[in-house]
């Protein structure tokens, strides 16, 4: 009797979810969904079949949780709401600002239907987010930062490969690590963008292209790079295979806080993640978050959450007398 | 309308919830509780009412939480069980192996009052198995490690304390560094005793006793110092009070695991606090999750609860749009 999962979306996170269904035996993987032909798409796991994602509300008795894999900028804002009125879902939603308004039309949508939609389900948003909202309530007079990296920047690389004379290219976001020190130190500094992280660009130039015109343009791009200290390294396209094909990521969540009659107690709360591949370590979590859609579900429960609003035992195996026993 | 907290026991962690419930407007301290003459305690809270344990029963339509601030040895096992039938209640109670047990006091004890009991609030357990429990649920092929401090242990410095020919003194709990970081490396180490934790003493002797004798007494102690490599200093008692009166503790929890096809992805999730005053700390802990009680019971839930069973926006002040806004 394991919760049955189909995957939306076969790109890097859909993988990931499928690797990560593998290592709960209470999962078990029925379908995948695409938007391309489904004859071209294989996948590991044998026996499970892909189908076209129009036909998805074919299989809607077969699927418990539906994961939804693909991008926040144009399909998670039309896709979450509209399968939300056939399966429970699990997205990864992660454009911030957006996150009120994407949270409401998947609310609508599943109450209408009776099912859970979970939504902006990662590390951050996500596990960070979590972090950020413990360590708010338990030290009310403080101050949050976040860091990120070292880790690859999807939007940053995609930046760099546009610029001209760029055949290839990969950016890591660094945070400063005297920065970090001063947070852990209890100096609650104010710090700027260019404090806080730097950006490092590994860029693979067309033949005969200008490189000192190619590191001005990435360096004095607005948004991307021009409030950052930027380094840009030429490399060929053999060592960017070599030494720059893995998606790794990570960064800090740090809250430091006062407590005591005249606030002179000094707390740091301090989390951090060092990610191998930034989108199979979110999969692996939307996996949990998978558990808790049916689990929640199945009790009745029908309706947008999000990570503050579900129990930490709802994503766990183990029953709650195992937990206490071995967890607490 | 703010909630209205009840303070039994006005030791260090009494003191500490009540620097606590300064920082928080939407809570307010009615009364404290004591077992000793409530003339002779004075609090620093203006206008609030000091009353024996004894006539607690009478209060309880004045008190939506009481907060419990005794110890996990003898205090607590009967306290919480007790007064979850007048009260909702929170405790801090940290005798892992006897949390099965205490659980099914308190929740037969506040489902028979329509009450709700949070035990084992803090931050080990509390955060920590919080830490524990979402890294097994996103990284199920893992490994976790705990380590402690660098921080004062009460029932360590108590046991120097017995020693023939000691006067005074308090003992450090802290981390091998060099196994926090094989640990970080993603090595998943078996670590000894030992190998994770030393244990420094800080010892006050009495005037012309054996100080060789005291230093082997204490190295060779079981259960409390034979198993760890132990420094021990001789100071005096201002050195003593000068130095180490402060009660600091903290910790790291991390989680080692993979992902991916072959499971060759690694990942590390990390979790550390650093605090001034672990009383102080944990009482703002316990008043994060006051809130939380108060709410689940406004709702209609009653019975026992632990970190693990209740939503992370409980704990907030901050309505569910506010966090989506501008926490998640």
């Amino acid at each position: 009797m394991s919760i049955r999962i189909g995957i939306l979306g076969y790109g890097n996170l859909g993988k990931g979810v499928e690797y990560a269904i593998a290592q709960n035996d209470d999962l078990s993987l029925k379908a995948v969904f695409t938007r391309r032909d489904p004859s071209t798409v294989k996948i590991m796991t044998k026996d499970v079949p892909v189908y076209s994602v129009n036909d998805a509300a074919a299989h809607a008795s077969e699927i418990d949780v539906l994961i939804l894999c693909g991008g926040s900028a144009n399909d998670l804002p039309v896709q979450t709401p509209e399968f939300a009125k056939l399966f429970n879902v699990v997205d990864s939603f992660d454009t911030h600002a957006r996150i009120p308004e994407h949270f409401a039309n998947v609310d609508k949508a599943a109450k209408e239907a009776g099912k859970v939609g979970i939504i902006s389900i990662g590390w951050d948003p996500g596990l960070f987010s979590l972090i950020r909202m413990y360590g708010n309530a338990v030290l009310p007079e403080g101050k949050d930062y976040t860091f990120w990296g070292k880790g690859v920047s999807q939007g940053h690389s995609d930046a760099i490969r546009r610029v001209k004379g760029v055949k290839n290219g990969k950016q890591y976001t660094i945070p400063v690590e005297s920065a970090l020190e001063r947070v852990r130190n209890g100096e609650n500094p104010e710090l700027t963008t260019r404090e806080k992280h730097t950006r490092e660009c590994f860029v693979v130039p067309e033949e005969g292209a200008d490189l000192a015109q190619i590191e001005k343009d990435i360096k004095t791009m607005p948004n991307y790079f021009s409030d950052y200290d930027t380094t840009v390294h030429f490399i060929t396209e053999e060592e960017l295979i070599k030494n720059h094909s893995g998606i790794p990521h990570g960064g800090f969540v740090i809250r430091t806080g006062t407590t005591g009659e005249n606030n002179q107690t000094k707390h740091t709360v301090e989390f951090s993640l060092k990610l191998g591949s930034n989108p199979e370590f979110t999969s692996s979590v939307l996996c949990a978050f998978a558990r808790a859609a049916y689990r929640l579900n199945a009790e009745g429960v029908s309706g947008c959450k999000t990570i503050f609003d579900i129990a930490p035992a709802y994503l766990c195996k183990q029953n709650p007398d195992e937990l206490r026993s071995h967890l607490l």
